[in-house]
Order: C-alpha cells, then sequence, then structure tokens
C-alpha cells in the first residue's frame, strides 16, 4: 500500500520488526509502502551490470519504503530513525551502479522523489528540491535559456540528488569537468539524523561533502547547481577506420575551445553492432564515435573531423517520450546496449592519465584484444584534457577480472571499482575522503545513513 | 562636407589627384568627406602608444573617406578604386594601435561604420554588418540571453569587423582562446578590388583568411559570429603581497572549468598606481588581478582565491555612458591608463610557452625589473592555457627596446611586434599567412587594399 499508513493499519503489516513499527508510529501522515514484494523492488538499483555485486546484492531489501513529500516529512522520518535506531537509506532514480540505493541493513528506505520544487532560477544557477527529476528539469529551464551543466545517462529517469551523491560527472563533462570540479555544486542543504535533527546548509567548497558520498553524509533535500546555457544540441555521429583516428579527432574537438560540445564517446567495435536503430549510421567493422554539438559549431566540428573521419548521423538531440536521445548509447548505456542481447559482459571505470591519456588508451586495449572493447570518455580532469573510460568487459571470473584491474593500475591507470559497494574501495584513492568520514561522524552519529557503504565510519554514538 | 558629395562640387576640393577626382565621379549618391583636416584626423588610430609607429605614421593621410550605407556601396567604391587603381583601406572604430587602420598609400579611407545591421540572431550566433560597434551589439544582445564570446578592451568604440581584422583575442580569450580557434570566427562575407567586384562568402576554416589581415584580404561586409551566455558579471579585484602569488591564484581560477570568468588579468606594481578610480581598491606596493567572474561562480571564485589573496572589489560590471567597466583597465587599456600620465612608456606583446608560462613571466620580469612592469593576461590558446603579456615598457630607445624583444624570443617567448607596421613583421612567425598571401591575388589583383601592411604580396595585374 503506497497511501499514508494510519497507525490503525500497522496489523496489515504484522511481520516488521519492533523498532520500524516504532518509527511508523512516529511518522503518522507521511506515505509509506510495506508490501513485502514492492519494497524489495523498490531496494534495487542497476547494481546487477556487476555479476560480482548481482551475487552479492540480490535479495538486500528495506523493510519499508517511506515517501517524504516535504523537508519538514524528511526531519520527522530522521527523527524517529534516530530515536530508534533504525537504518535510514535514501534513494531516488535508483539509476546508480553500485548499489547506492540498496539497503544493506535493512530500515527505512526513504524515497526522495517528492522533493521537487524549483525554489529559484537565476541566470547560470538553480536552487532546486533534491529529487527533481534531471530530464524534467531541463524541460522546465530550457525556455529560460539554461539547462543543467551535466547529467549521467540516464538523465530521464534520474535525479539531481542521486545524481549528485553519486554520478561524478557524464555528459556535459568535456566541457566542464566533473561534480567534483570547483563550481559544479554550488550548495547542498542537508537534515541530519539525530533525535532532533538539524538542517545544514554547506555552500561551496563545504558541499563536496555530500558530492559522491551515496547519501552517507547527510540527507539532501536541496542542491544549488549552475548551469549552462541551452545550446541547440546535435546528436552526431563519426566513424573512422581505426580506433586511434577517432581519438585523434575527439582530441581535437575537445581541444578546440571555440566548438561548443556536450559529449564525445569514442566507441569500438563490436560495440555499435548493438546499437538497435542507430545500427544503420554505424558501419560494419568500425568504431564510432557518439558526439553532441551545438547548432552553432557544427560547421567548424565538421572541418575538424575533415577527411579523417565520416559523419554517418546529425540530427537534432531528441529527448521527449518516443525518443532516443544519442547519449542513451553512451556512458554506461553503452554497457546497457550491449547487456540486453548478452548478459555475460560487465565494466569497468578508468580515468587515464593526463599526459598521454591517447597512448594510454591504445597500450590497455592492445593488452586485452579479446576480453575488452574500449569506450572511452573525453572529459576535463582538474583542468586538463584527459578520457575516462568504461570499457566492455567479456567476464569469465571474479579472479580474472581482478587481473584485468591490476594490469590497470599497474601501468598508471586509476580505477574506479564498480564492483564493490563501499565508497572505498570504489574509489580511485581506495579510502573514503577525510572531511566526509569527518563530517559523517557529526551529522549521523549512530551510523545510521545508508549504513555499509561508507565502512571505515566508526559510530560515535551508540 | 561630410554629405554626399555631387559631381558638381567637386570644385569643392580642387586639389585632389585626377584619379581620386574619377573615383568621386563614379561614386555619386555615396557620403563622401574630402576637406583635408578631418581626412587626416580620421587616417589615425592609436598607433601612437608606439613612439616608433608614432614617428613613422604622424602625417599619414587619405586623400578622401567615404562611408557605404550598404554592400551595394561598397561594391561600387571598390570597382571605382580598381579601375583607377586608387588604394582603398578600410576602417571602423580605428580603435587599433598598429596603424591597422592608416592609409600608408593615401587614397580612399572607406569607413565601414554605417553597416551595422544585424541580419538575424540564433541561439548560439549572429550575422551581422562588419561596421556594428561591438558595445552596441552586446546591449542588444543581452535580452536575449546572448553576447559577443570576446571583445578588445575598446568594445564601447570598437566595431566587429575592426576587431576580426586586427584584434586576435581579448577579453572573453581565457575560455574561448583567441579568435584564431576554429569556431571563433563563424564566416565573413566580403567583397574584391576588382573591376566588376565579387562578393565571396567564406565559412569555417576559410573564414581564416580575413583573420587578423588588416582588411588587405577583401572588404569585409558581414561577419558571423559565435555567442556566448550573458551571464551577470561582475569586475573583481584581487590583491596578493606578490606577482607569483597572484599567477598562482589566477592559475587556478583559470584551471577550474566549472567557474565561469571572461578576464583575469595579473598587472604589477606600479600600474594599479595610474588606475583613476579604482585606486582606492589598490593597495599601494601591490599587484592587482582585474577578473570578470559570472555572478554564479563568485563564491567559488572566493574559495580559490582563499587565503592567499585579499577581494577589494565585487561589483556589476557597469558598461553604460558614465560608468568605467574594469576591462577597461586591462588588455592595452593598461598601458593606455599609464600613458595617460607619462607618455615616456611603451608596450610588448608576448606569448609565453604553455608547457613554463608562469615560470617564464617571472623569468622575463626579473631580466627587466628597471625597464618592465608585468601586465599579463590569462587565454587558452591551441586548446591549452597559457598567458599573452602586454608588459609596459619605460621607453628610451629602438635599439634597446629590440634588445628587449631579443631577450624575450631567445628564451622562448614568442614576440607579436607592436612597433611595426606590416602584417609579417608584427607577426610572431615574422611571415604572412601563406593562405591570406595566396587568397590576396584572387579578391586583390592591383594590390590595392592598404596597401603597405601586407608588404610580402606583389599585385599579380598592373
Amino acid at each position: 500500500m503506497t497511501a499514508a499508513l494510519a497507525k490503525a493499519d500497522l496489523s496489515a503489516a504484522p511481520d516488521l520488526p519492533p523498532a520500524i513499527r516504532a518509527v511508523l508510529a512516529e511518522i503518522d501522515g507521511i506515505a509509506v509502502e510495506t508490501e513485502e514484494k514492492v519494497v524489495r523492488k523498490r531496494s534495487r538499483d542497476f547494481f546487477w551490470y556487476s555479476p560480482i555485486l548481482n551475487e552479492e546484492l540480490t535479495g538486500k531489501s528495506a523493510d519499508i519504503v517511506v515517501t517524504p513529500k516535504s523537508e519538514a516529512e524528511v526531519i520527522r522520518v530522521a527523527a524517529a530513525c534516530a530515536r530508534h535506531r533504525v537504518p535510514l537509506t535514501p534513494r531516488a532514480g535508483a539509476t546508480g551502479n553500485y548499489g547506492q540505493a540498496v539497503p544493506l541493513q535493512r530500515g527505512v528506505l526513504m524515497d526522495m522523489q517528492a522533493l521537487t520544487a524549483i525554489e529559484w532560477v537565476k541566470p547560470g544557477h538553480i536552487r532546486v528540491g533534491a529529487g527533481a527529476n534531471m530530464g524534467k528539469l531541463d524541460a522546465e529551464l530550457r525556455p529560460q535559456g539554461w539547462e543543467l551543466r551535466m547529467h549521467p545517462s540516464t538523465k530521464r529517469t534520474a535525479t539531481i540528488g542521486g545524481f549528485v551523491a553519486g554520478g561524478s560527472g557524464g555528459v556535459g563533462s568535456v566541457t566542464y569537468g566533473g561534480l567534483r570540479e570547483p563550481g559544479n555544486i554550488l550548495a547542498a542543504r542537508i537534515v541530519t539524523v539525530e533525535e532532533t535533527p538539524r538542517v545544514i546548509e554547506l555552500r561551496g567548497d563545504a558541499a563536496q561533502k555530500i558530492n559522491r558520498a551515496y547519501g552517507t553524509t547527510g540527507i539532501i533535500t536541496a542542491l544549488e547547481m549552475p548551469l549552462a546555457p541551452a545550446y541547440p544540441w546535435f546528436d552526431v555521429l563519426v566513424t573512422a577506420p581505426d580506433y586511434a583516428t577517432l581519438l585523434a579527432i575527439g582530441q581535437d574537438v575537445a581541444r578546440a575551445d571555440g566548438v561548443i560540445k556536450k559529449l564525445l564517446s569514442p566507441i569500438a567495435w563490436p560495440l555499435p553492432d548493438y546499437f538497435g536503430q542507430l545500427k544503420p549510421h554505424c558501419p560494419e567493422g568500425q568504431p564510432v564515435m557518439a558526439c553532441m554539438i551545438a547548432e552553432s559549431s557544427l560547421e567548424s566540428f565538421r572541418d575538424i573531423v575533415g577527411t579523417r573521419g565520416t559523419i554517418t548521423l546529425e540530427t537534432p538531440t531528441r529527448e521527449e517520450a518516443g525518443s532516443t536521445p544519442l547519449y542513451e548509447y553512451t556512458w554506461n548505456h553503452t554497457t546497457l546496449q550491449m547487456l540486453k542481447a548478452d548478459r555475460s559482459v560487465t565494466y569497468l571505470q578508468c580515468l587515464f592519465p593526463q599526459a598521454r591519456f591517447v597512448d594510454s588508451i591504445l597500450e590497455m586495449a592492445a593488452l586485452f584484444p579479446d576480453e575488452m572493447i574500449p569506450h572511452c570518455e573525453f572529459i576535463r580532469f582538474g583542468g586538463h584534457l584527459t578520457c575516462s573510460a568504461l570499457p566492455v568487459i567479456r567476464y569469465t571470473t571474479k579472479e580474472r577480472l581482478y587481473e584485468i584491474i591490476a594490469a590497470h593500475e599497474a601501468r598508471g591507470v586509476m580505477i574506479a571499482n564498480p564492483h564493490v559497494v563501499s565508497l572505498e574501495d570504489g574509489s580511485r584513492h581506495k579510502r573514503a575522503d577525510a572531511d566526509q568520514l569527518g563530517f559523517k561522524a557529526e551529522i549521523d552519529p549512530y551510523g545510521l545513513l545508508n549504513p555499509g557503504k561508507m565502512r571505515s565510519y566508526v559510530p560515535v554514538k551508540a
């Protein structure tokens, strides 16, 4: 039942643990879901891209799902969970791939998707509820000439809060870098998990405390995000005889500061063979680069491609229902396109050393010609151009996957491991961000927020 | 007389050479100025920043000034000049510093400032008459959310055609690079100087044929230029104890791809001592960095400055009459501010090697502590961050100035010499662009367009 559960209805969920029943008793009037099958289904995200996580997380479930309609309701839920020491895991679109929204220790799953209000839009920035859908936000902003600077390939189902809590970057990062770059998250408003929750405004650098923390460092209720000009975008596909040529073209386009782009994704064959309706534009045996280019830069883009590549598609980006924008073939959607047909594959997440990223990409591709299908994303990182990659891996065993990871790391390629559930194991540095760890002690003393994800955190109160 | 000169009025200018009189006879109905004093005055630009050019160019003058109101009138003037082999020098705002608009061989000076019509504005680009004033253009575009990507510090008097014909870059180049970068000039329409002039559309890369050619490669009548989002800009002044610290701050801001900026100009003491109404914000003895930062990025900007520097001014950019925007203290306005009080100084134009630009700046500053006052401009160049510089030089002799230039070049700093009139001598490579030279043969067979400026051009027809 998705409707508000009146106190009298508790009999309808007789198997709930006492602590959960105690929480329910305190959040009267807030929408609650208790039906086990539904709760279990909503406790999942897209972790199944990883065969390892798929094994580890299948069956994990919260006890109940609550859906607060306002920050005031979020505070009531947080207070109840703190008082009764019940784990509290925020979720929204649940489009992540690392189990970010999967409750490892049951408890309350809090769906943030009702917090969608736009507080204000000013030229170049917006303040909005954390549960706002990113696709809808962009659609609302476009008539005013603005859009979000970056989004995951799951934009049409993802929320801004979920993206900030887990996303790191995406379409748009070729221009603005990732969420970690100064200026890409302007402020966050969070609710603490204490008997009397506090509301804290984190501005500027301080907002990094909630960046890619899976909601372990406070319940994000609102975000202030920078905006980019809403250029009329074109989806463009470029092919070339070989991957190295495509990388060279991509590098030239990425380096052309006068050419407005949002996406440059060189994707090796045979991945384009799985691209469904795009296939007529993907020549057999050739790599493709999926690009988003501002209409006003199309001629300059064609000049840069020159005779090195062939433009096989050039069409306005369409995001309305019934259309498939090109970005839904990029980032981790590239993996998904192949997974649809072949469930034996998985992927990695690599960041190449900036000073020699092209050489590094080609070096790694040559090492695993039969097991790894290259797929890169041009991005800016720390003020420099480089590539991240989400290569598709033909999975055999966990041991072999870790051999491939080790081979990358031994050659200076940083791996953000997408086959682990904790922030520490998934980070390039294999540890929790010190600021985030320290901050968690202040705002989640009992360690109730998405427990298990920041595994090095030791609760400061029992 | 500025009104159209009827044929009967030729008697009012009895000293005009026969060829000029023949031209006049063919351009009946087009506005003409023949009064010697006025023509001489309008034959000048801001070349007097250079004591060498000041000596060389003083007294140079056209015979007459014509002011066509349309491309059709431009064509009539070009045809008449071609038929009678009369030199034709286009000018507009005449805000350049290298004698770009000074006719070296008399003839017709053609004022382009009546060609101001906006043909269209689309999201991210505009097509406009070459004589449009850049300040007015930005004022007209702003309500639609757009502005020009870059402009010289003389924006309020300069025209878009003059900027493209001579400018190379300016305020905005810290984000978009210079005019030479792909995408920063989308197309140009030119009129050839032949008995029957042709109108040629140069699109994409081809438009580079008229970039920084001083109007020698065709009379630019219209331009298609890319636009940038019109963020609400703030003028910000930062001070620090020393120039190296200011450069470090500037570098961090420039590298922060999420922080929207349009200008980062570190300026050494004592230049700020000449900054008039800005002086209260310029601490005695300290360098300042003049910045333009989007309002939405101000907090992130402050975070980056941190405790290394002090923000002494932060105010919305005001460009209306009676205000002085901060950019009028930067680029070559920095030199002007000092020249107002001390006519003994001049300047250079340097481009530092990208891989070690900060070290290179400090190295050169240390070499000439008494003669050179550092003033840099953060720019992007070929996809990389670097600095150009317009250091102020305490001028003694031409020989000494060339010693200073040679010392820069010997240390890998490229010099675009602003003390010479020809494109070749002023370029970093000391030669004319091959494309431009070849193109000129097609469109100016008699060598009549701004003759002397592309000095390696040999007319293909007599």
